[in-house]
């Protein structure tokens, strides 16, 4: 039996190498080695080029128990990521009937007639673990070479393709190689800054080995992976939920959102479908993102019936209520406009819960006053409104500020609900 | 002088290794030495990891002259990219004084005090070419080894500070190495495939060597970069644009919706503004990403007062004047409501454009009738309506789905407005 010691990605693909695409296969693929508990120490891109190709494969396998390949499983000539790699391991092609049987049936419900070109994709080399695509023509694939003690599997490109295969097929195959078995919970967290989350659950986070709990930091939010080693699932649900509920005993407990819950707006509509309740949004400075991203969310038509975007002040006033005076007064970026909008689109929509956001995104409009990355968002339900200032920054892209914006417009909803 | 025949990236950092992040700077990265013509045959990612990094340094410097590392910068014990170069190019370290003063500086305006691990961000190898950092505290670095004709630059890995780096101080270095200036145009390109374009435009790319025409897809969108290598920018430009004209004269273009526009939502934003006209959205499926998309745009302020997210029949009747016999005769995904829901928020928010989506994003909700993927856009303004029918397939995303919609949403109505 082979042991998987260490792995590493080598990813194939001149447009990679132009910065086409971004490697999201390879960051993809490293989350899900790291939760199978497979080390990896290296990566590698290297453009669709026989020799450099084969140089760089023998660097790879020189020092890597596991070689991922992904990309160059094409049709066209200069796709050669798997006759390269069957070099290289001394293994010759043949045709892999079941594949193209795949793909003329593939080809032909679309009306597509199969070419010379496509045929090549269904060669494999001999010995092969052949992985199915669901998603695509060009099958994955597993070679063994047990003398030497390594793996080579090739995977297609695309996200799309890659992603499913690897879930759904590459995972099981690589567990037959572990004597254990892993579960990973996630942590959603939001609100509390990534640095601060780390300095109050440091000890925590150096004195558990199992589980291990490892925090990372995306747009705007953090979450902490907690993952457990054991015999069978329940011994591991066990492990997690005890380090979690440490976690939750620590200052960061109020800002967890949910245990994978997945994002923000997702644990927002769980929340409502449970409650069955209804929201809406009037949406200045994030012009519909708060809406985009609640409807992001499959089944999102059971809890949001109707959203507004009220970009310009006439449309505030005419469509939301908010009143002349406040806007003279305070301004369309305030925290009193913030609440007439929330108050205003709950009432328009009769929604259950009315969520706004006003700000300044920026690149420009930015004043001593009130500066680019200042933004308003607020909330009304029954018996209950708030409103929450934000500071995000003029070093902040628009992009950012938006996002950030949304995502807090959208947590003060959720939070709303639970008080 | 030291000669650039290929560069090769070298990302350090073992939040790369674990997937927790994408190489976002990687990719960025390789755009831009694409665009100076500085070949890139290798990528490699490796961990905080002293001997591993020497190791992968190593076998860089002996295939590229140039290798520009990121990340491993930091204050901490365990960010070593800079030693370990500089151990590997003979070079010892000492106090660099401007960096340590910037650096002191713009943690005193935060208040906070500089601490000893900062200072180490100061010491820079001998003989060393400085790179500020205006977005964070690590400066970049360039070492020369004229001997060996190598070069090894060092990037912060944040992208907001690696990028506006690389863009603003690496690439004047760079040019330094080369005899001639290359420009790129992008020709944006919506409603034809990449395939499709490829089969056009094939001969023409093969046989162009100055400029050169380079497709890629992204988000169902197709691209042109047009880059052509010359003595001063007029010579270049004039390159690139004779090869444009070429590409209009053929099928694609009337698929070309600008050059360097951006984005399709840019192209509208322009159009608009130019003609002093507005828009509004009525939106169904998309959920708010048309609006979204325009308001990403810096200035949408003055083209969009106000958009609508009607999900629900009721709020396209009662807000969009969807006729309650359409939706009974034709049902919410239908051109005949497409078209009453474009004409009626255009009339809600008395907006020059009206812009309409509703369609089936998936994954449930689909018939054999409408099944998912099945969307109708529409446009109206001033005498001129017109919807379009679009089949997005049911093995597309929820996401892929309502972006697609989205942009051809975008794609009608500016294509309205030339009319």
């Amino acid at each position: 039996m082979i042991k998987i010691r260490s792995a590493e990605i080598l990813s194939v693909g001149t447009e990679l190498l132009l910065g086409d695409i971004v490697n999201t296969d390879a960051a993809f693929i490293s989350r899900r080695l790291a939760a199978l508990g497979i080390n990896q120490y290296h990566q590698g891109v290297v453009g669709d080029n026989p020799e450099r190709l084969a140089e760089a494969l023998e660097i790879s396998l020189s020092r890597s128990d596991l070689v991922i390949m992904t990309g160059g499983l094409g049709p066209t000539y200069d796709d050669l990521t798997k006759e390269t790699a069957a070099r290289l391991m001394g293994r010759s092609m043949y045709l892999h009937e079941e594949s193209l049987e795949r793909m003329i049936e593939r080809m032909s419900k679309r009306g597509i007639e199969i070419t010379e070109n496509n045929k090549k994709q269904a060669y494999m080399p001999e010995g092969s673990v052949v992985f199915k695509n669901d998603y695509g023509t060009a099958p994955g694939l597993a070679m063994e070479d047990s003398e030497k003690g390594k793996i080579i599997i090739l995977l297609p490109g695309p996200p799309r393709e890659c992603e499913p295969m690897f879930a759904e097929q590459v995972e099981p195959y690589l567990k037959k190689f572990s004597d254990h078995i892993l579960l990973s919970k996630t942590v959603n967290i939001f609100g509390m800054g990534e640095s601060k989350v780390e300095t109050v659950l440091r000890d925590l986070m150096l004195d558990s080995k199992n589980p291990t709990v490892a925090p990372y930091a995306k747009d705007g939010e953090v979450q902490l992976r907690v993952t457990a080693a054991g015999s069978d699932e329940s011994e591991c649900a066990a492990l997690c939920d005890e380090a979690i509920e440490k976690i939750r005993a620590t200052e960061v407990g109020k800002f967890i959102y949910g245990i994978d819950a997945g994002s923000l707006e997702e644990a927002l509509v769980t929340e409502l479908i449970h409650r069955g309740m209804t929201v809406a949004a009037a949406e200045s400075c994030t012009g519909g993102y708060v809406a985009k991203r609640i409807t992001n969310v499959s089944g999102a038509s059971s809890v949001l019936d109707g959203s507004i975007i009220t970009y310009a002040n006439r449309i505030k006033e005419k469509f939301v209520g908010v009143s002349h005076e406040t806007l003279e007064a305070h301004g369309a970026v305030s925290p009193e406009t913030a609440i007439e909008m929330a108050r205003g689109v709950r009432a328009l929509f009769d929604a259950d819960v009315g969520i706004s956001t006003t700000g300044i995104a920026g690149p420009t409009g930015g004043t001593p006053d009130k500066p680019v990355g200042r933004v308003y968002v607020g909330v009304s339900c029954k018996g209950y409104e708030e409103v929450r200032e934000l500071n995000l920054g003029a070093m902040a892209t628009r992009e950012y500020i938006r996002y950030v914006s949304a995502s807090n417009a959208i947590d003060l909803a959720r939070r709303a609900l639970l008080k």
